[in-house]
């Protein structure tokens, strides 16, 4: 059991955030911590991302969130139009009952729980920063938190005890290199 | 297999730079591919890494080299007058041994091999960078090679597909706050 749990966040547009967190868990296993996983927007189905399978085999709990996220594209945003939308309201309601479970997850005695890509659904607007600023009061003294996603918001990094700014120097997509099973997914 | 490997690295002073290799590991691993872990000045006795137990039980072969690094502390590099003494020969001899056993595991089909704070021997004098550049000219093309460290050199980084850099925007430890065990080993 951790004596002292922090926040940690994980930002910027390079590559390296949601893997940081994946290879902080596994540090974490190595010493027996216990460790929750909450995804926003991966649809594991849809993409197979490798890193699930393996980590609910050595004992993650993992939960997915707002599969429907239909711009869910790291680089982009939906429109001022696109909130309109119904999809848009589902998927809020989607990201706040994930924040409802979190707060359940926050009682369970967990060494690390990860919420990954929740910048992303502040970003987006499915949530509101006090929305997320309120839960994470909620998190308990000994349970470290991390927060993944592009554009971690400034008030966020300042409830952060660890911010690490992931930026991309060079990526072969910028090449016309396509997504590879086992590297990018 | 992988169509096509690429090299990626992870430099910067921030957090989540070898965590980011575990995470593409443990991605790798979920879709059967073959792991093989290089990893410099990191003595898995004394520090007790949580991530190498873990690995190795998942079939990731792990190899370390070079453990006698006295100064092995990212923040810090030799000094002109610590670069004349017998140890540090020492070390250069035992990352030339690397280097060669690199070579050798360039051979054997892995699909992913890791140098784990291979820049960091880079920066403190104990391999050349030409040394480092040739041994990458050696890489298959089918294999993905992930080198690690703070300072990787603009040489290095023309050769790789895929750079990140990992700023530190706000660290524990700036905070007076110890090394924790499951976080940061």
């Amino acid at each position: 059991m951790l004596k002292q749990g922090l926040i940690q966040i994980y930002t910027g547009d390079g590559k390296g955030k949601t893997t940081a967190a994946i290879g902080q868990v596994v540090r974490a296993l190595g010493h027996n911590l216990k460790v929750c996983w909450i995804s926003f927007f991966k649809d594991p189905e849809k993409w197979g991302y490798g890193e699930f399978a393996i980590l609910r085999k050595w004992g993650v709990d993992i939960y997915h969130f707002a599969l429907q996220h239909p711009y869910f594209c790291e680089k982009s945003s939906p429109s001022s139009r696109g909130r309109q939308s119904a999809l848009f309201k589902k998927i809020r309601q989607e990201c706040l009952k994930a924040l409802g479970f979190i707060s359940e997850i926050f009682k369970k005695d967990y060494d690390i729980v990860v919420l990954d890509e929740i910048n992303i659904a502040l970003r987006d607007g499915f949530l509101k920063e006090d929305e997320i600023l309120f839960l994470l009061k909620e998190k308990p003294g000994s349970t470290e938190v991390i927060l993944t996603g592009r554009a971690a918001t400034k008030k966020l990094c300042q409830k952060a005890s660890l911010v690490t700014e992931m930026t991309n120097l060079k990526h072969p997509f910028d090449k016309g290199i396509k997504s590879r099973k086992g590297i990018e997914y």
